[in-house]
């Protein structure tokens, strides 16, 4: 497959916008949509106007990564589904533990958008002893202290923390110390890892402030 | 209060990136964290230390909206907290309606974030009879089709979206006709609304896309 061969330019992580890879991402929902209704080629403006972003965007956004684009076709849907799972790192499975299982992790366990890109929830802990030993959509719970024996035993590279704020700072540093690289934190609290590891910080909350911001200042306009 | 008396600057809403908004949030949340805590004024060093931003972001982010620092003082909390809520839009209570009361929907009905942040719902909906006419978390599951009765009547400003993503789109435009300014929709799928109406999408596996693109392109370098 000629996709393997592609050569991808690879920044510093630090240096490319969270804002890059969250187009990257929608890029990549789109052109799988692409594939499955049997669209091989798109250019840079129809992908761009399906999303609703310029195709200056879209090129500059790719540029960053290598050339994607054939003169005269565009991009080649595969190839560059191919690439930006490469880029993202969704092109192998990844190993996720999920830290606390109330509502939210109830939900995340059953979340099948996390599978279908290579994010595999293995195992899920929770301090409360009655929740310990069940097994909730194919995933079991563990009782925290066998964090170190999971965590080894099954390879955990990634911490999903859905515990309450007053806890979660604890949670991650004892993933962390137990293996895990890279910490997906849903706790409404700013949280501290290490240089080298990982941390994403997602606030639902914060979602909504994006839409209130944008309706009241609509209003005002 | 002096905070109430503080002319806000109003840029257009498509210009402010989705990033800088994001970080008023953060600022927010610290801020209100440092208030509670007793801290009453704060540099914008020590602000972005503790979020891992630079000095001048923390100034850059704001002068956006107006001037808030006092020489010799940095930011009063009490008044920034105040400012920042004014232009988020969550200085005052959005009603939202909840649609899709799936594993996702639950956990969000029991988000205690939302309704600190001064977003209330106040109706759930779902298709299947069962779940309509249950009550989860103090909020009333209606069926579908008194969707525009129950949206004129509780004055619902905001449709947050967690139904399947094959009817997503079906849902937000008919929350859209009766009468919804805003639609943060967590269908994995990307909806089309008029341009009037505010949106934003939520895909929880993008933040796990963020995570697996840092640790991989670590382990590149």
């Amino acid at each position: 497959m000629s996709t393997g061969k592609h050569k991808l330019a690879q920044p510093d992580p630090g240096d490319v916008p969270k804002a890059v890879i969250n187009r990257l991402s929608l890029y990549l929902r789109e052109l799988q949509h692409l594939l499955r209704s049997g669209k091989t080629t798109i250019s840079s403006s129809q992908l761009g106007r399906m999303l609703g972003f310029t195709d200056a965007q879209v090129r500059k956004d790719l540029t960053c990564f290598g050339h994607f684009g054939h003169p005269g076709i565009g991009y080649r849907c595969e190839e560059l589904v191919a690439a930006i799972r490469r880029i993202l790192g969704t092109d192998r499975v990844w190993t996720v533990a999920l830290f606390g299982v109330g509502n939210l992790g109830r939900a995340l366990l059953g979340y099948k958008g996390f599978s279908a890109k290579g994010f595999q929830i293995v195992a899920a802990f929770d301090e409360d002893p009655r929740k310990a030993g069940a097994t909730i959509d194919g995933i079991r719970v563990h009782p925290m202290d066998r964090l170190d024996e999971v965590i080894a035993n099954q390879r955990i590279q990634l911490a999903m923390i859905t515990v309450p704020a007053a806890a979660a700072q604890h949670v991650a540093d004892t993933a962390i110390k137990a293996g895990v690289v890279g910490v997906v934190n849903f706790a409404p609290v700013t949280l501290t890892v290490p240089q080298e590891i990982s941390l994403v910080g997602v606030d639902l909350a914060t979602e909504l402030e994006q839409i209130s911001f944008s309706v009241a200042n609509r209003e005002k306009s």
